[in-house]
């Protein structure tokens, strides 16, 4: 495409050769003459200017004479829709491989491709456009809602439901047990998990994520949720709209976590937390069973989690801890000598 | 079912309107007229008045008048049998699936069901009544005791034994090789892994859960274990009768985990740990290498892992380490001042 | 095998009785007399005079008088071979599988090996002497290098690029798309991830693990690296050659791994984090985004990791905190107290 023609795309302004072409997108130190990279913040304005790129898509700010530029107000989010259309998807693929086990009562909707050896049960429901990946499993009476996408060997437990335009990794596991056991005569039997899960639209869950059905009720993944791979969520857990967790994060069951909150890796949240609208959680902090984190953008480190301030106060506290073990050592010695 | 027919089952005594019919069981704060709950401890034990539910299952000293009851010793194992009762698990698949790729050598017991795509190795041994759910891979001369269910895509290596009423939930991999390397000139060479993987009965397997097979000798999960899911256990483990274990936690290899310890989320214990029987280990603890740990119900926190009292002292005193430099700027003060 | 012959095998000198038949590799505390154990060093040392193996791999000066033995430098690396060699694999299966799907422009070197139900997509380089298991993926254009072993259910996405001699456990997932987003409008749309991973010769990489490509540009796993169980490598990360990493550690995007470096369990990276070449990094330690970790040897601890001596520092001195506050108490008292 003619750099002029993806600022239009952008809806951003060209400065220099508009006529130029691009073919592809590339990282900012790698770029070439054909192609085209993005200046985002701190580092990358300082490299813009050694780039080789054909053309940058660059912030209203920043000085760089004599490039040839498309200068928009959020560079990543404009480059990500470049890419989008330079690099677009493989074709998809089509039809129902002769290899998928599909339940004669299963329903799949106008363009559901069904690829080699997924198995789809009894009465199952699968809107339109979706792609079902080869060896998915999905049990009966599992809903999908349209235009999702499971990768190769997602496997659903029966009756959970997933919204529309999913994307789930490979290996995700959806649906299974939740972890409940009841305790008597020094064994443990099976809590019965009757519940659901349900998954609303446009949510991202990476590979080998696994997420939990209710005991009773349902646990309940809300639209716009994006989840990393690795992941554990319990049974009955609320993951609000719009919440993004980073890999191998663990929540335990019950727990509820509301709109926008922004969750780092490798993060547990012990059962029945609360975690506020916009909180952010650094990555390996941990959340007490039952407690409410607050929101509003406070930002959460340690183990327990407290809030930055009070975190990074502790550390430097532990940080003059031997600055304050030779003043103790200096009084005493002081009181001792006399006076 | 009729209220005094569900008491019965419970073995507890009914209060109020026998004759009710329930048709489900239900979340205490969602219950209807025609659904049962239970009323645990605390929160619920304060909100089961205003449940609408048309049948609580109650401990005998909850006072609640008007209402028609079940009182039982223990309320949630009561309602977990009758959460079995009023909601028993679909009717069971049967038979060979044609896409099941069984090996000519490979014994199955009486009633076993191989679900589609499964695949069974040469001279496996499958027990009678087992469920082998789509995908799953039995490795050659593997052995399952009877009554076991494979959920979706589960992978056993070549010679794991698992035992009687075994549950493995979807994407579980029984058997891999330990994780064990010879250094030399510079580069890794893998030690081989020739031992077993030996799984005891009524052992409960989480999703995505990782345990691997024996350098030498074997790993061994006893009776009764219960393994959440994304769980790593390393070569040459022992984990003792009835042990439970929470999401994401990770065992190195050699480790000794004894009857009825109780092992919270994220936890990791370093290479040849001793967890001695009835020790709770808190979530996120971290236990070095070699350590023994005393068990008897002593509650373990942080990292490294310290008895509850220790570990909350020492969060005491962190919490007054700013009142403790206060003072001592206040000592070095008076001293300077005079005297 | 005659102990004379295995001793030739492992460039060794025997003691005691050469023509003893060794017929198979057991574990010190339980090998018998036709048996051969190694001692390797610490408790081994003390308990090998009460083993009853029929042959013991020896360093050159444990004293060990009227025993049969086969003297080496390094008696775990030469058991290490006695092992492959009394208990060679399995012989390794042939052919394609009837029910493998194999796409017809995808090219398979002499000798591959695919198992039932693998799927293999199209324009494929799959070296020789390959083994695919039962139910792996192999994405369109993906290539593996000669004496690979994708063990069962094994996800490679489009264009992953293996080496030769790899091992592929159960489970893993190559390729899935990066974690990245862009933030607009208060949602969340994924960045495209168009970049490749490659992973490089030599590599084994454990059961349930998952790497994720590029946004642009590459992830990269270098020769000889060896990866755990449940482990997550972020897009756009490099891990350098002859790396170790064990299970369930977490490498978030961007970052750099020096070759020689070695990483325990549970260890969380920020993104854009170095760790220089032969560092050290103890299990569940944490180092902030954007980091440099030091290598040559220096062993990190704790959260945020700091070399081993400051971290054993902090927790000695928060070890006396009680004392510390004893003695402030005290100086307290006697300034009260008068003079």
């Amino acid at each position: 495409m003619r750099v002029l023609e993806i600022a239009g795309l952008l809806g951003g302004t060209y400065e220099g050769d508009g006529e130029r072409d691009i073919v592809a997108a590339a990282p900012l130190e790698a770029a070439g003459a054909a192609e085209i990279a993005f200046v985002g913040s701190g580092k990358a304005r300082r490299e813009a200017a050694a780039s080789a790129a054909g053309c940058l898509v660059a912030p209203p700010d920043l000085e760089l004479a004599g490039r040839t530029l498309i200068r928009v107000k959020n560079p990543r989010a404009a480059f990500a829709e470049a890419v989008r259309r330079l690099h677009p998807p493989a074709p998809r693929p089509r039809g129902i491989h002769p290899t998928a086990v599909v339940a004669e009562s299963a329903q799949l909707g106008r363009d559901v491709s069904v690829a080699a050896y997924a198995v789809v049960g009894e009465r199952c429901l699968v809107g339109e456009g979706c792609l079902i990946g080869p060896h998915c499993v999905l049990g009966d009476e599992v809903v999908i809602g349209a235009h999702s996408t499971l990768h190769a060997r997602v496997t659903l437990y029966p009756r959970v439901n997933v919204g529309a335009r999913a994307v789930i990794h490979s290996g995700a596991v959806l649906g299974a047990d939740g972890f409940g056991y009841v305790f008597e005569d020094g064994r443990y039997t099976a809590f019965p998990q009757i519940g659901r899960l349900l998954v609303g639209d446009d949510v991202e869950i990476g590979a080998n994520t696994t997420i939990d059905r209710a005991a009773l009720g349902a646990t309940v993944i809300e639209d716009g949720v994006k989840l990393d791979n690795l992941i554990h969520i319990g049974h009955n857990c609320r993951v609000g709209k719009h919440v993004v967790i980073a890999a191998q994060t663990g929540i335990a069951g019950g727990s509820v976590i509301e709109h926008h909150a922004v969750i780092g890796g490798q993060v547990g949240l012990g059962d029945n937390v609360t975690i506020q609208s916009g909180a952010v959680l650094g990555s390996k902090c941990g959340v007490l069973p039952g407690k409410i984190i607050k929101g509003g953008g406070i930002v959460y480190w340690g183990v327990p989690a407290k809030p930055l301030k009070e975190y990074l106060e502790s550390l430097a506290l532990m940080a003059k801890l031997p600055e304050l073990r030779r003043a103790v050592k200096e009084l005493q010695a002081r009181l001792q000598g006399g006076g």
